[in-house]
């Protein structure tokens, strides 16, 4: 399905999904609301299969492949989410998959790939990681899922946006973190399709900072060395995705290390919800009262629940 | 709110709608999908606060009254649904509805929009219901929440669509019955802005059949002597649902008495669902092969569940 990115992609991902994946519940918190005087609705993708957003988008592209045939092994570069939701797709598919982890990883994500029944290989960077999915897909029958440069992928994210709205109708302000792009790629198309007033704003820790300055520039920033706890934020944006997000974006919001860990602490200890440190780099920028965000309704999807114990310690 | 019927205002409908209507389930069925060669979709809105749709565009229409102030009394004309979800979104926002019901009445609505509290009347005829409608409007504090010719119930009534297309994905072909067309103008509306090439169909009993007149002359054509066992769709469309129906429908679908029974029967015996001659409607065209309805991803709006006991019996 070459024809990029559209709402009736979109629409056609969520036939796809109604059967196999969550329909996420939204959380409202009277606390959040105070802090933000406003109204926050969480989409809670944390409840998802595998725990988090990226089984939608995985296992919408796996059904295309195993649909075409020919596709006996799915292999990808991933720090866990994406991994996860590739492997429970293939399994349910009846293929194999070999998903491929750039240090460091999250033991906990390792484990759960594996749990899944991939195969797991770990490489020192990913770069590396991508070489090795490069060989592997020597092999003949093997696919690669890449996780966010992919049209199905980017569709099957898009899923939640037509959820969120028929669950919390309109909200002004939409926060969801990034990484390589696909779930704000998804987010923004059907997003913008139904409520074009719609602030998209995508969140991003300063020790991942490449979004702002590839959209500025119009190409893809590299992102060597990123320092970041959100291991699912640290790649650059796709190809794919960056016309989408430049398209879309009312702004990156930059959220440090500090802020991740007081909004996975504010999740546990005021919501009672287990966030990993990516998802909370989209609730952080409404607990500094950021002015833009008062006074609105505010849609935050919390992207995965897949978090080690350590991430609840961290700074101060 | 006098805007007219926009996405917008649906989306904002669905937030309002948010805590207090329930996600109604979506049904499917194999003996259904045999008779089709298909896929039918169900949208159960049988499962809806007070048994029917109507809850939806009723409470977001008072609760607009309820905020402007100055409103203590709600009134309406109704057989059985609309007054039932009126009656129960007075109460929630602590106000009185009177509701005039025009005879014959079914005996299950009439005691439910009792037991939710409204006041009610019978009047012999529509027209008459109307005139009762007008005198009590003289009153200080009351206001008419038509039942289908009024934006706020439109926008009320279009956000199944929206939680429809979340939940199943791309239909092509829509069915849903009409009576005022306030349901469908809702329908189409959301229906048309998510996926403009979405067939739909009108379903209406050929004992009421002014809908197809009133589009082909564009302008309202009255019913005077309807003769069906739907009771809620023996009215007219209306000045406000006219416009929309004719810029969306795809076409007006007969249905006779037989099929109407039979369809009730239908989806007690196989779906083991209670659905009211009205909803039946719908459903009655799947059951006949239609041509045009083979071979498709099909989506019904069974609107209520309120159905009398001898419903269940009828011809043949």
């Amino acid at each position: 399905m070459e024809q990029g990115l559209t709402v009736a992609s979109i629409i056609e991902a969520a036939g796809i999904l109604r059967d196999v994946a969550v329909v996420t519940p939204v959380r409202t918190s009277r606390d959040l609301d105070r802090v933000i005087s406003g109204k926050a609705f969480l989409k809670c993708e944390t409840e998802q299969r595998t725990g988090a957003f990226k089984f939608r988008g995985a296992y919408h592209a796996v059904m295309q492949l195993a649909q075409r045939g020919g596709c006996r092994v799915v292999t990808t570069v991933s720090s866990g989410n994406h991994g996860q939701g590739l492997a429970l797709a293939a399994k349910l598919w009846g293929l194999s998959a070999h998903v491929v982890m750039p240090q460091p990883v999250s033991a906990v994500k390792y484990h759960a790939v594996q749990h899944q029944g991939a195969t797991v290989s770990l490489s020192e960077t990913r770069a590396l990681a991508e070489e090795e999915v490069r060989r592997l897909l020597q092999e003949k029958g093997t696919r690669c899922v890449h996780a966010f440069n992919d049209f199905d992928v980017m569709a099957g994210q898009g899923t939640i946006m037509l959820e969120f709205f028929a669950q919390v109708g309109r909200i002004e302000v939409l926060l969801a973190p990034i990484g390589g792009g696909g779930l704000l790629s998804g987010l923004c198309v059907a997003g913008h399709h139904l409520d074009p007033r719609l602030n998209i704003f995508a969140c991003e820790p300063v020790g991942a900072w490449d979004v702002a300055e590839s959209i500025r520039l119009n190409r893809v920033v590299p992102m060597p060395r990123p320092d970041t706890i959100a291991d699912g934020l640290r790649t650059s944006v796709g190809s794919r995705t960056l016309p989408v997000l430049r398209a879309h974006l009312a702004g990156v919001l930059p959220v440090t290390e500090e802020e991740i860990a007081h909004a996975v602490r504010f999740a546990y200890e005021r919501l009672n919800m287990l966030i990993e440190p990516s998802s909370a780099v989209a609730l952080a920028p409404l607990l500094r009262s950021q002015p833009e965000l008062r006074g609105h309704r505010i849609g935050v999807v919390l992207t995965g629940g897949n978090v080690d114990a350590e991430a609840l310690r961290g700074p101060s």
